[in-house]
């Protein structure tokens, strides 16, 4: 089950100069910054009652998301989904003929366990399913 | 106040075949369905938790969601946030320095007046706000 939209992944140039328009825009403050070093990003968070808006800045030339703002510019990156077992729900989606694009969970930002959907069997959507971690 | 992500609106191609993939994707059915003869687009509803996946297919060839597609391909096309007061909100983001797209609310699909802020001054991403009409 999907059972919440967890948050949505905004590509950005700069962190701080979106942590400002995004106070803006929200009329809150971000609650939360996070590198992620395996994905070459530094992240910064903000709630909407249960939603978050992750901001994501590429740390290397070759992050995911220096790649997307190259080809795409800044805009929404990924649409994530909490999940209560994600092994279970990637096989599920592998049934039913979705691309992941882990074959296991790797740890995410925010203590989640993630994995990605092939967006070209997504309508061009991102998807990643997002499962806490538990210790 | 922006006070929930309401819904993430999501451009393709046909509703008929994004139908089917988003109830695999989400193991839901979509609740509605809706045209918005103004913009040109016929819509499908699912909802995830307190958050909608709107999709739009354009109707006419100079719909957004047509020349949207055609400049980037199938993908998320807006950011829908809930308000309790649109026209106090859109106020407050004027004096801020966003771009409204429209200068006064206009009637949305699923019950609601809208606003939508120009992408160029929200790194990107089309932010719409959203109030329900209560009659």
């Amino acid at each position: 089950m999907l059972t919440n939209v967890e948050h949505i992944g905004i590509a950005v140039k700069s962190i701080a100069a979106s942590n400002e328009l995004f106070t803006k825009l929200l009329n809150i403050a971000p609650y939360k910054a996070e590198a992620v070093e395996s994905e070459g990003v530094t992240t910064s968070f903000f709630k909407v009652n249960q939603t978050k808006i992750e901001l994501l800045e590429a740390t290397t030339p070759d992050s995911p998301i220096a790649k997307f703002i190259e080809k795409k510019g800044e805009g929404i990156h990924h649409l994530a989904f909490e999940v209560n077992d994600i092994r279970a729900e990637m096989e599920r989606l592998k049934g039913e003929g979705f691309t992941l694009l882990n074959e296991t969970p790797k740890r995410g930002a925010d203590n989640k366990l993630v994995c990605f959907l092939h967006p070209k069997g997504t309508n061009g959507v991102l998807v990643e399913l997002c499962q806490e971690i538990k210790e």
